[in-house]
């Protein structure tokens, strides 16, 4: 029986900064149904940041609701590592706030014991440069996620993962951790910490090669919507392990489409 | 018989700002008796750069004497492309000098025809976004070497290759061309400008798998020296391709290794 359903934000909730349409009202419908909850690989914005923004679009949500790769860094780094250690970040105030508030992170660019790197629009050569010598001398390297590009108005934008790759390189070595989709440790994560079953959970998405892959891969049922990234032809040429349980035209028809 | 000499520099004649003792001279008296080059994957300084600089360690050179990535970066787009072009650069004024000379580029962050990678200390965002988005539009993409990271006293810092890497990850595609070594197209282009046949010079260079594998690779003696990156040790384990011919304490031997 499903009991909780996950969203997926950009592209499912909104594209950029325009709602898309039905979407705020079938949330709303469902959440007086099942536990609705949210997951998205942006590591710029903290979940507290993504219940203001929400609400823009018409959405309640609470801190918990939510599960970003900012805040999967930083409770990452404090279940394996421990709090307050010396963190050097490549990224953004939302990746700040959450290392600093779930991780009690110490900030620091020289002698950092962890490295974590997200998408940084204030990027410099000092800041990538940092992060080879702290990981060259021995810092663990988190990515938060690995995302290629990201879609903006102007086109595709530099991503996390690009970022990422110049460290790699660099160091002749891989991150120790990727924590955004497809990897599972995000959505295992938040149905951990909402008691939620992944088989009696559904994840509605854009992407088949990120969404679509993690939702089957941890057991979930998957739902493709056509809002974003995705296509009716792209999913005839994808293979098994990324392939939707259903597809819908947006997530509007979420609730019809699953029963509720 | 031995007709040409061409020298690496960082590693080989120097090791940043510190001459290596005997050098100077030994070039000196080699230049003399048989044509003396230099040749450096360095994409920051131009070639006149360079006359300026070996001036400071008592070595006399003219412009096409040496060979440098910024300007191999630069002739290879007038060869390949042609004159006049707009190119967006990601690197620093010896780069930029060089193709404004040599390739008369006309510099442009957006719409431009071909992408330029070297080294950049000043690095932004901004810079490398650029860079993506114009080779997502159909750009060439032209990277300088493909260095993960460059020596200095505070310890390896973040290389050109390493801003390639991002911009290859981010566009899903490696480079055009990788105009430095070990690819062989700064030494066969400075060969044929001087009128010199590989098979009658010797390179002698400080790195087995970048210097030992283009001279090698393209047919001339390679010497290795002990003064920069590879040890004895090293040699050991070198696969044969990089194996040097000879090896010697410092190029201050290397007339004498060489019967000159």
């Amino acid at each position: 029986m499903l009991k909780t359903v996950v969203f997926d934000l950009d592209g499912v909730v909104y594209r950029g900064a325009t709602g898309i349409p039905g979407v705020a009202a079938e949330i709303s419908r469902l959440q007086g149904k099942l536990q609705v909850l949210f997951l998205t690989n942006n590591a710029t914005k903290s979940r507290q940041d993504y219940v203001e923004y929400l609400k823009k679009f018409g959405i309640t949500a609470e801190k918990n609701d939510i599960m970003t790769s900012s805040f999967g860094s930083a409770h990452y780094i404090s279940e394996k590592y421990g709090r307050g250690k010396k963190v050097h970040v490549i990224g953004e105030s939302g990746l700040r706030d959450e290392l600093k508030e779930e991780a009690g992170a110490v900030f620091a660019e020289e002698n950092a014991e962890i490295v974590v790197v997200g998408l940084d629009r204030h990027l410099t050569y000092g800041k990538i440069d940092a992060g080879v010598k702290n990981i060259l001398a021995g810092a663990k390297f988190i990515l938060a996620n690995s995302d290629p590009t990201y879609p903006t108005e102007d086109g595709l934008s530099l991503g996390s993962g690009s970022i990422g790759a110049a460290l790699s390189y660099a160091c002749g070595k891989p991150p120790d951790v990727i924590i955004g989709k497809p990897s599972l440790y995000l959505i295992e994560k938040l149905l951990q910490m909402r008691g939620a079953k992944a088989g009696e959970a559904a994840f509605v998405g854009d992407r088949l090669d990120i969404d679509m892959r993690m939702a089957n891969e941890v057991g979930m049922k998957s739902v493709l919507v056509l809002t974003g990234v995705a296509t009716e032809g792209d999913v005839k040429h994808a293979p098994a392990a990324d392939q939707p349980a259903i597809v819908i035209k947006s997530a509007a028809e979420a609730g019809r489409a699953l029963g509720i």
